[in-house]
């Protein structure tokens, strides 16, 4: 065998398996920073090429290479999708990017961010400013540690512009597992706003592992009446090593609708500017490759609280 | 710790590494093949979730899962390019695939296929019909085993309707070193038609090593008169854990003029049915992330036989 | 960090775990063989440093580097303690190893071997000639495809001389669970001459996984009856990652008394030339270590039919 | 497949190399320190099984499971060879394992510990408390943070009755390349009183990697004048995946001498108790195993400082 071909691992490593058909061993330059909340297990580290990277349950979640790929994914269609979002609802979002990106629209006045684990927020606030840049002291910023769909469900007609859901994903036993159900989804319309906005991560957009993906959007199709307007997208986040996916649920506005003018114009209007989302690639990504479409239909299920969606990746 | 975090590896892998930061451990279920020819090393593997897969140098190449995925976007959007392709040149392609896609055109008359490695081809030629479906018996193929560069250097005025380079990245020292620099591409434009058009892979496009691409593309770019019309796309090639990059090169016809309607029209007319370079899908192809736009900007610079691009990921 | 020290995996590896404290990823340069039989998965690879080597679901057995050493350990002291052995019964033993080694002995009338694999066996007596030299024909030797506890107990009163136990560790589910409890040992017994000599395979003799060696090593001490002498060593298994450990249970021969004059003139009278169990060498594998002592003290448990040692490392 | 044979890797590890064959994967449980002194990188770390385990240059030092094998197979045999060790100096060491070894002989009256690296052992005594015993603060003890072999060729005369070398091995433009050649061991013959003894840690002493200690025998071998004893002996060291060579090169007493009956007087007479190195067992370590003997003849070269060994496993 050629030397050169072949060679073996020194260093350190986190491995994290995605499907049964592919383990992605990240390299770790130096170790930073671990520890164990009430919910989950924490490292940050510094990775050669993704920069400083968090691992949540030896899980990817964002590197400075390119979390504002993910966060304006997750956060700028519904913020531009709204013509004016004043009042922001972030459950999740424990880095505190997603409540960075929605507070650079000039319109928003105020924004809850209910994220359940207190002890990374905390860790978070240190170690991770890069992210979040310490909005959480902005004026307009409010957080609470408590169970998110309490919190929905407890502000049914408060009129939230725009829900911004940045959950971990449904995992058995996991906090957020009845936070991709039906019933949830029905709570979170009546806490929005008349035309009012909701987007979720929903899961890989790729052709490993669409399930959830899949069942999320069938859930959200069939609650028509609620959100006539389900619009798929997806985000191309180096870190994860795939597409990753969101949805939008929209009451009054339909994504589909928005010119890049338009697009332009709004950010311009609130000082937002966009790396990633910007209005000239926005509307590329509503377009979902066809296989997306297809696993859609073919895997796709209305997930319950009764029978919810399980990851098991 | 946690014991349904943690988990150890047993049983069989294929590791690739890509850039420093991250290794792909592949999980084989079964061998079916392995050899070495002259050129490089190969193995064909059962693997879950992506069946039949194909590694060249132990990386991989392409899977059942998708090969339709890499191999229409290497071949359709240069094909629909063109109004009428009849005579048509493979570089590369060793699967077949690629071969395949052209020939399920009407309007070709004749595909050469130039690929270096014999043994490769015969391997897969009986391994791997799943690929090519046999087409190299297609009456309309030549098959040559030769240096692509000769091949397209010897055919100036040839008159190629489209040529389609399906070839490995530039390695030190490997065979395609030179297939990718502006003297090169400079023959291909001799051996194309007054209104041909050319495409090729052109590695990864991610944020993790868009330096390839971004050298590519800067080469092209600076052949104006030779290809007034350089178009960027990618497609979403879950295989390779990111998406890929692709350029047409054309004489006359700019694909970013098709409207779906048009690409519909000719798909249908020539008997061809996509199922992911569909007439919706396609044009999102050419939307190119703001990412890789700054990246070409920053890495590119034109490639030269005297400073060609060395691939070191 | 230097780029030195960091490097990653790129190849084809296989994975075994042993405890949850490490994993070995063994290098393979060729993929020689793979198959499935009724009871286990098998791959036999060329390795580095290792040379030919197989893996039985995935786990290290054996490899051309030192065979000999594990196949010597297993076979010779328990031979050469016997002065007349006559008679032998192989149980297991499916690389024909530890059947030839046993054919070595000049005094060797018969030697049954009991593999409960036939389709093992069929693949071994083509692809591994190096470890079992064609001895399936030597005219003494008969090989029998049954489960070896009911051979032994079919076989009371059979006076075997020596009993070689080469046998799988007892994994949940496996064949050869009951193969190390107390009631077989009494059926081994039987089946013995007055004056015979048993000996197992026993499990990993070093700090990380002592359990299994304590627990027989326990039961065989409970039969003080049946078995006066139950002396445990070790063997050096390069291949294995650590000391492999065995136990002889000899009724009326103690092999501590042997000398190494003694073991000589064994040896020579019978024509066998030992690599590893010299009469230089041979005594000190009885002298184990002291945390392997004081983990039989700790561990130790007796093992029955009723309550198994469940192999879990 | 069987879903029982086959799991994935998820978690944390460091991953180390021994030879083309094997790359262990260690688990870490939980991260504790990690740095870089001008001299190499340190990491400590929580492993399953293993303990609070040191790493140096992502190669595994020793785990609290049983880094007494190392040590007192390290120091204890040297220790005990010599009728009346007062002066003693050790060479490397940076755990204070080694140390603390030596000073529980009581006869001991001085004991210098000369290691390069000052940051390392500040760092040692902070966080590896379970290996040292804070015996630096022995009034015995001397600790010098200089170049070993220049300390060494400073004490000629000096009279050291053991001299411990518990060195890196001799990797290229490390530290300790010029530690293992026939002209550092004759300026230790002069720093050695005229009954002293020496010994050092010579690698790995297993089949795969024997090249190291087959070549630092050879050439102690080589300096009869100075030693006329050489002894080799090795020590089960889990840690290591393998057994580990040391070798005695002796003035006037010979380790082979050594009854069991005299190797307790002594102990007892110095209130030294062992774990591993007991009177029953220690005889047993001096019996090297075939193959290194084999090894030793077939690899062996006399290694100076024109042509030093150099490790490359």
């Amino acid at each position: 065998m050629s030397e050169k071909l072949f060679s073996q691992a020194t260093g350190m490593f986190i491995a994290e398996t995605h499907t049964d058909a592919v383990t992605w061993h990240f390299s770790v330059d130096k170790f930073l920073v671990e520890g164990r909340t009430q919910f989950q297990q924490y490292q940050i580290v510094d990775m050669p090429t993704f920069g400083k990277t968090l691992f949540l349950d030896y899980k990817i979640q964002s590197s400075l290479l390119d979390e504002y790929v993910y966060h304006e994914s997750m956060v700028q269609p519904a913020m531009i999708t709204h013509p004016n979002p004043k009042k922001v609802l972030v459950c999740g979002g424990g880095e505190g990017a997603t409540l960075w990106q929605a507070l650079q629209h000039s319109t928003v006045e105020s924004c809850d961010m209910v994220d359940l684990d207190e002890e990374l927020i905390d860790m978070v606030k240190v170690h991770m400013k890069e992210w979040h840049h310490d909005c959480f002291d902005d004026p307009r910023a409010t957080l609470v540690h408590q169970d998110a769909r309490k919190w929905v469900e407890d502000h049914a007609g408060h009129g939230y512009d725009v829900i911004l859901s940045d959950l971990p994903g449904p995992i058995e036993g996991g906090p957020a597992l009845y936070l991709y159900t039906k019933e949830y989804f029905q709570h979170v319309a009546k806490a929005l706003s008349d035309d009012g906005v909701f987007v979720l991560q929903s899961g890989a957009a790729n052709e490993t592992y669409p399930y959830c993906y899949a069942c999320v959007h069938e859930t959200l199709e069939s609650l028509k009446e609620e959100f006539p307007y389900v619009r798929g997208y997806y985000g191309l986040v180096t870190t994860f090593q795939m597409p990753w996916g969101f949805i939008i649920a929209s009451k009054k506005h339909d994504p589909l609708e928005l010119t890049s003018a338009e697009i332009e114009a709004r950010l311009t209007a609130r000082g937002v500017q966009n790396r990633y989302c910007t209005p000239r690639f926005m509307p590329s990504m509503f377009v979902l490759p066809e296989f997306l479409l297809r696993d859609i239909k073919k895997y796709g299920r209305i997930l319950t609280d009764a029978e919810p969606f399980i990851w098991d990746a």
